[in-house]
């Protein structure tokens, strides 16, 4: 069958959806989408604060809780609010009705408490919009194989709402949430900072990778893998698409979308890192098998590493972690001394990770050394240096991210008019 | 394959999963009977105070929401108790799942907000305890056959749990409440009120119909019906069963489970009832349908009806119905006067309905007369009189209700030694 009407998925966050009042503006902001002319299917989350409090509870209960179980619990919270929406739609005089995970189905994995959608059957949501009616469904979940409840893990509503997307093969999934777009740099630092009409989902990614928290990164990927159309708006302004058709939020969208690629899109930063550096190995194979394994092993997550050889035959090896596994971390690299037998272990979490990002990088050379250039002109210095092909990220000391991030905003050329 | 261990059914209201203490006491109670050598399945209420929340949600919505959307989300209380008490349980070192009502399932009508239970598929729950593990199943809801979920309306977790003490063939049901049994009157009137080692089910659904509100109603039919033995006992309260083998609650059974009957089991008042009586009617045919056919076309409960003709060929009516209804009431009997020319209507909510209830009076006399003069006795009037086959009720001035329920108590012989 033709179909004409565009089709759009909206996803609405915990804030967006956290007492009444929010609901029933929500609904008026789904209506406004129905009488544009849109069929429409919705995403929800729970309430802000009803998910912390079902976890608390589980977890004093017992700590290491049955994650089935944890799941079955937890699941409620988007299960309220998928009805509650569906009540406030009805009470505008539209046609709504809410798809918990299992009536969908949206089937999982069994990796309770952060599992994977492994597939969606789009048919039931399709049959429900064609009849005039809006599709609530809840997020965050799905059920496994078993017919257990299975939740996806912490922002996994926008992995739901893009997952869904792709399943009724809509035009767009639109993600509201407490900020109105994706902006070139965080713009409590910036006040210049510029938001961004459309970013490419290798660029998304790369910024969610380094702490811009806009989209979790699994949404993401399979919004690149599935070509989903993701605009990140606000659930709290009132902005309507321009008269020229341009949407009010930012656009994750494939890169052949954006015509004129600039060479830097965004800069980001992470204050979650922290370094540590040992001094004078002597150099020989195996070393980093021998500090890398067993990190592997504890499930910590090392990001930049630098190995650097001096010309007395010992090596330095440098590399970051989360500062929450800092202190494991030192003590499985203090365990493996025997082996790798350096000299010095150094460590310091007063550190942040600032990454310039932009597919225009791509085809342009340097983006990097003007990076460098810039944070040396301030007398910052590098301490780490990491890349990848869209991306080149540095560690500087913490005091100096600020002055690094706008100094690097201007460089780059996107400060706002 | 043949079963040599006891098979308890055990569900717990809201005032006994109120919070996580409480969860937790519970899962030790189960706990006990699982060291017993019983196999056990649980039924849990929401926490109390969840599912009112819930309901004022929806309430504030719309007034007139969806019932199907006001079951998705006001079953979301059980969901969460469910989960919560599995995990409890796998603390103490019991293996145990949770089972929401889709997932048993538990299929119900779709008269939503107040569905019944069509069938229930017992063999999920079965191999769950052939397994050594404790289902602990969402109460109060099933699904319906189009897979929305269904509650089945205040109170229905006990119907839950005698479903599906039946379901799996259980040996017995125990209802965990915040009483701990059934007592021959209510002690908070009589102090020599005695507690019941056992009634049968007619008579506790003629004390239940008349203001007794241990169980709900449908849960005793439904008992009834299944032959399902049921148990009430107190859920805060340590007693074992006695070394004969007495159960610490009251049993409501089958009549041929108690040896001895007493003539009266028990004494039951309702302070919610109303008087409508229409004096000095010309009598002639069609008058009683003329008053009770708009009460009952307008839902309205008519329970006792007194018809007296006097010498003179006039007619008076007498009728009671519950008080919220009485405005009503009158309205539609004062629309039909044209038809029924009365007199005069006098009404009157001051009044209270005592009612006498035994199995035993169907096959002695004298247990109305008993009741007519031991009031009699005290001066009390009695206004008017019904009777069932195992029930004798009288209105009277609600002023004279506690005299006339202690004074019956000690003349039908119930009062503790």
């Amino acid at each position: 069958m033709e179909r004409t009407a565009p089709r759009i998925v909206m996803k609405f966050g915990g804030t967006s959806v956290a007492d009444l009042e929010r609901i029933r503006a929500v609904a008026k902001r789904i209506r406004a989408q129905v009488d544009a002319g849109c069929e429409v299917a919705v995403v929800v989350s729970a309430m802000a604060g009803v998910t912390n409090r079902l976890v608390g509870y589980c977890s004093e209960l017992s700590p290491l809780h049955d994650p089935r179980e944890y799941d079955a619990v937890v699941a409620t919270g988007e299960q309220i609010t998928s009805g509650l929406l569906a009540i406030s739609l009805q009470a505008l005089g539209i046609r709504s009705r809410s798809f918990q995970g299992w009536q969908v189905p949206i089937l999982t994995d069994d990796a309770h408490g952060k599992a994977r959608i492994s597939s969606i059957n789009g048919e039931g949501l399709i049959a429900c919009m064609s009849e005039g009616q809006v599709p609530v469904i809840a997020g965050f979940q799905g059920v496994d194989r078993n017919g257990r409840i299975a939740t996806l893990g912490r922002g996994g509503s926008d992995t739901s709402a893009v997952a869904i997307a792709a399943a009724v093969n809509a035009d767009r999934c639109d993600i509201y949430t407490d900020v109105d777009g994706i902006y070139t740099t965080d713009p409590r630092i910036v006040a210049k900072a510029r938001k961004l009409d459309k970013i490419t989902y290798e660029e998304m990614l790369e910024l969610a990778s380094v702490g811009a928290k806009v989209l979790q990164t699994r949404s993401v990927e399979l919004a690149m893998k599935e070509r989903v159309r993701v605009q990140v708006l606000s659930s709290f302004s009132d902005d309507a698409p321009a008269p020229d058709g341009r949407l009010p939020g930012s656009l994750v969208v494939d890169e052949d979308e954006i015509l004129e690629q600039e060479l830097v899109t965004g800069i980001a930063y992470s204050r979650d890192e922290a370094k540590i550096s040992m001094r004078r190995i002597p150099d020989r194979p195996g070393i980093a098998a021998a500090i890398f394994g067993p990190l592997a092993d504890a499930s910590i997550n090392v990001d930049m590493i630098v190995q650097s050889t001096g010309e007395d035959g010992m090596t330095n090896m440098t590399f970051t972690t989360g500062k929450a596994d800092l202190q494991r971390a030192i003590a499985l690299v203090e365990a493996a001394r025997e082996f790798t037998q350096y000299g010095e272990l150094l460590t310091d979490d007063a550190v942040v990770k600032i990454s310039v990002v932009g597919v225009g990088m791509r085809s342009h050379a340097g983006v990097a050394s003007t990076m460098f250039r810039t944070l040396s002109d301030r007398g910052i210095n590098v301490q780490v240096i990491s890349t990848s092909e869209i991306k080149v990220s540095v560690l500087i000391a913490a005091d100096y991210a600020e002055l690094a991030i706008r100094a690097l905003h201007t460089a780059y050329g996107l400060d706002a008019a």
